[in-house]
């Protein structure tokens, strides 16, 4: 999902934000001969996100900084464990040292708090997804983190699987009619969600043949329900008051995924730091 | 700090994120005469963030839609409260719905989480400020947000203010050296902190003219002595264990500024929501 | 599918493109004052499209020209036939000239290639659809045009949809290996395709429950005996040896979808001109 | 005419475009281990054109890619050539293929198809060359590649020569005043070409020195008797109803240049396919 | 020259360089309501040149922002004159004031030393014209500024125009192979430019048909001989040592073209200033 | 100051200026095989600036380029030395000489301007500094050779230290309501300069705590009394009418910082040639 030319260009201008007309204080006490060697701990249990980004950040600055990591992303690390090894000028290592964090400390506190809804669900084969309330322009980073996290993927963008809305539904003037019109229109390739508030409309959406409903904030006396009326005929998706209270429970309604903006949205970073 | 032209460019490229190639419901349900009128409301209670950006995205998509906003930056909300009525064609709103949500919620999520902070240290003369500790790519807007929750700033980046660590002191031999070389060589515009982790260090910073000292991870009495050892021939900055908790006792210690980088980084969105 | 951010920018780069340093002939012939009225007009038969992106060349190079079309995307418009009045300052209509016909007549071309595809295969219920064989860069206005030509769209590109060829295959062991595993591993947005060489290979496809089967280069009766087979279970793609001459044939077959390369790859441009 | 920088950052945003948020099937089926070995076989004849650009493609995309090419761009090749062996990791193989192909294919259509036209005006000194109607944001491309089929250039855009047509003849008043304004006006180091309907025209812009002289849509008497009477004083350029069965029968008539959009615009794509 | 579109762009990106994270000064001191009336007043003498571009400046910056002006580019303007009365935000005014000045200064200061050189040669039929050595991704900003100031423009890079320099003589084995090539290679509305050191070597050009000769650092009595013996078969480029002193007797020689790079690399700029 | 990855972007840019299309006469006589030796030599003394950024457009261009320097950033040279050997494909260094020569001579020509303003005032403790005067898109460089050529720099932008000019008074309502806004909203890393007209705005802005007092356009007697009152408890930076006449007694006036716009804006470029 990372393709190593988005990340380049993405390091790019974060360090331009991050540098600006240069780092006065490392570029005035550092000589080009003074080199470092640091290690990349943790100060708290997680799961490992971003390695690769991490690398990089170094790599776009100098190609003299070598870097060896002894966990991969996905990997849960505990406070105090050494996750990397790295040694360099001491100008590249302190200049790239903030931005390389950032990107790995918010990819791993995602991929930290999509695991525990992960793991709180794991009796049941429901699957905790993102949803797209992202930070703008860091999306990407984003999704990858859920997925190492032991979450699935919601749609992308708006452009990749169709989802209708009350205010669609108000639009093309019923369920039914939304989902014929846009069968006839989008791309075979993609398929068509159905958001629902009533077990009416979910009963109209399933008839239509909508391919994934969304029960959105539904008690779970409905939601298990409408698992049933639905009986394998859509993927259901559980939608609204999804937390790690909460979570569980929904699962054990018999929905296919739970997607959840808190994963993301409300997930705090993972304290790593860089000692030299 | 948030200049059009930047903000502009910066949700152009959201879109294209969000969009891709064609928000695939709403452009094949809704036509060109559909419009919407929808309200903004807060289902939280918080602080106001990030106005003009939302606005800005519905600009760039159209030049159809018409937004009033009941509220301004700063503003504290309540739960319930209609922030901003937003008219025009169902497919602009619905298109740009969900990036201008991703910013103000965010933005908000900021601004509310700085105000705890700013009144939990209300009686005394110590401010909060965030730090380096940003979203890659996203710094401004939250800088701006720390800001409009009563917050006050520390440096943007490397390039405005020389800071001092312990890898620098290494590098130069001592805190003295470190000093007196950036005197000379960083411009007179630009002040120098030095991170100090002991008493001693301390000393040795105020005595060659540090214009800030940072009391780093030191315990509230070390802190005192500090600060009285200082006397105003530099500012005062306390960082390290800055937390709800904490943040009030760090305070009553007679520093000037508190950093706290979990004002952004473990910020939580507000909940803010397009009812159409 | 065209957002208008999306297309200035890209408008942007071409004028740079074709202007440079500038148009030295007419920069140095055009007073300020100097105003013309022209007329797109047709010289071909075909379908139209393009015309926002038409006006919008203008709008990026002034504000002083005005376009009143007399057809919209999608009409049929035969030689001879008035498409629009321009008016405005010679000098940016002669500087846009160029490119807003390049954009229009291609994108017309496209359009027009592909409703003879789409009218062949009237009688069926097939429908004819692009691929991804198109110009770097230029795909949305290719896609967007076969759209409006009549034609239906595949994926955009390799992140909305899965598609298994061959060698993905190989790399999995067999296809049922490769959609199981997809099945864990995407979205459940998102649909699996699978490229099917051999009536054994759609068998497989089938009861694994693939969404979509692309028979690849089979002869009709294969293709007869696939399409009885699969039997409503999943989406049937036929591709391979698609012309003018074997599209209707193909759709009598019973397939859904019949994918060409050729509607976007060998449409030659429609001859539209601009006449002052 | 394709710097390696302009190709790589052209290369990168089709890669976006084709790739988006990943490449959902092969980064889910192929390992870091997986390694392929390809050929790039051409399934027509025709002149091969890219090489360069289509080695940058894997390039970008992957440092662990090798690629043997056994014939170079200008060479004809034949139905069932092996053009090129590529060895690499799977999935940078899979990922690049059709964005490789999209463009090796165009360049080596547009080589194809003006080598024909070069081929049918082979007894004469005149040359074909390309025009401005070319794909936007695609020219370099093109041009490059009616270069490597045999033909010549005409400008490169509207900076570099002097173009005179009738409407730039009505804002100056004459022929001959446009000539002598522009001669004023534009760079020394720049040619001016005067566009001639009428034998009239003709001789007014040979008798005012114009460089180049375009006869657009003469017939082939008229020609003639221009070419005759500009008799070396000027560059003669044909334009107009040029295809592959008038062409030869222009050059004939002994212009210098002819023009056509044809090999450009009406060129389709060569079949080259990647074999695994 | 300077399309709308480039110079915005330009613009936008000299804004990021010049504001970064904000104008901390203006932003805390001016409210919304502060409106100011500024004079853009001339402190030299000289030639007025960038009156757009320092208009869309604040265009960029602000829909609010009024200027007239009441003289245009290409007027002399005397010391102590009102060049222009700029009335908007004093927000605006301020944030813009530097970058709009920093664009019509450098661009005055060009104009006003190429008047000097051109009215230095004024009755003479020679031409100054500006070179390549310009300040990177300044130059048509310079080139402008050049034609402005009454002079003429040599080639606007490497694209325009061949220019035959002594190592190309040696790549190609003599001035007569060179130029064969070239005329063979190049488009046809291209010209050739031979750069001669010695009178043998403008025989060779002369006599090979080059279509420009460059005298390169001659004396004037050899610049004399070689106008002589050129006679109007190709325009005539003086080079090397000009400067005020030396200009007159070299156009004195009869040459077309004198070039200096003087007259951007060295101009000063000129002392233009907004008095609010 | 000059991180690789910015001036990367910079050059590409530059390059697409300058080559556009091709460079047409050296792609068209020079072979693959063709390799050449060449000197960077220079014509005048003075001051070696910006050897990366010379090297780093060959590496753009090539990695068959090896260049190696005998001067480094801030020696001085005289007239004659060989500064640096260049080896490479003749393609490569006849497209890049060029730009390479663009850089280094603006570079070292305000690297050689600032030494003659720093050794004018060498017996005295002030330092000559840059201001915002600089060219659009160019202050990185430009500001890198100030601090090579032996001065010292101002700030950077608008938003690294605040600069309270007439207008901000007036906005402000005194000097004194100014700094006292300033030090509440602005962070307290930055510093504030005030700029004083009169000997009684001195006053103010001392005892109101300004870090910085800028004494503007003041004579010598004005500014001493200035010096005396001041007394360490600002930075005095003196501004106005500085030129090489008159900068060794505005030093010795004992300001600490002298700034001129001069040393950028009107320093001539320095005679470095390419000589293969």
């Amino acid at each position: 999902m990372l393709s190593k030319f988005y990340v380049e260009e993405h390091i790019k201008r974060a360090l331009m934000e991050d540098i600006g007309f240069g780092d006065i204080t490392t570029e005035n006490l550092a000589q080009e001969s003074d080199y470092l060697t640091a290690e990349l701990n943790t100060r708290s249990n997680g799961v490992l996100c971003g390695c690769d980004v991490f690398r990089l950040v170094f790599e776009v600055l100098s190609d003299k900084v070598e870097i060896n990591f002894y966990f991969k992303d996905g990997d849960l690390i505990k406070k105090g464990d050494k996750i990397a090894e790295i040694k360099g000028p001491a100008k590249d290592l302190l200049m790239g040292e903030r931005l390389a964090l950032n990107y790995i400390q918010r990819m791993s506190g995602i991929a930290t708090e999509t695991r525990k809804y992960a793991q709180a669900i794991k009796p049941y084969h429901a699957k905790i997804v993102d949803t797209r309330k992202t930070t703008p322009n860091f999306r990407a980073f984003e999704k990858y983190s859920v997925q190492i996290g032991g979450g699935a993927l919601h749609r992308f963008n708006l452009s990749d699987c169709a989802m209708i809305k009350d205010n669609h539904i108000k639009l093309a003037g019923s369920i039914t009619k939304a989902v014929t019109t846009l069968r006839e229109k989008i791309s075979f390739t993609h398929k068509i969600e159905v958001e629902c508030d009533t077990f009416e409309q979910v009963k109209e959406a399933v008839n239509i043949g909508a391919d994934i409903i969304m029960l959105d904030n539904m008690d779970n006396k409905t939601m298990k329900e409408a698992v049933e009326y639905i009986n394998g005929k859509a993927i259901i998706e559980a939608s609204g008051n999804v937390n790690l209270e909460t979570v569980n429970s929904i699962a054990a309604c018999g929905v296919d995924i739970i997607s959840s903006s808190a994963i993301v949205a409300k997930a705090p970073t993972l304290d790593l730091a860089l000692d030299m």
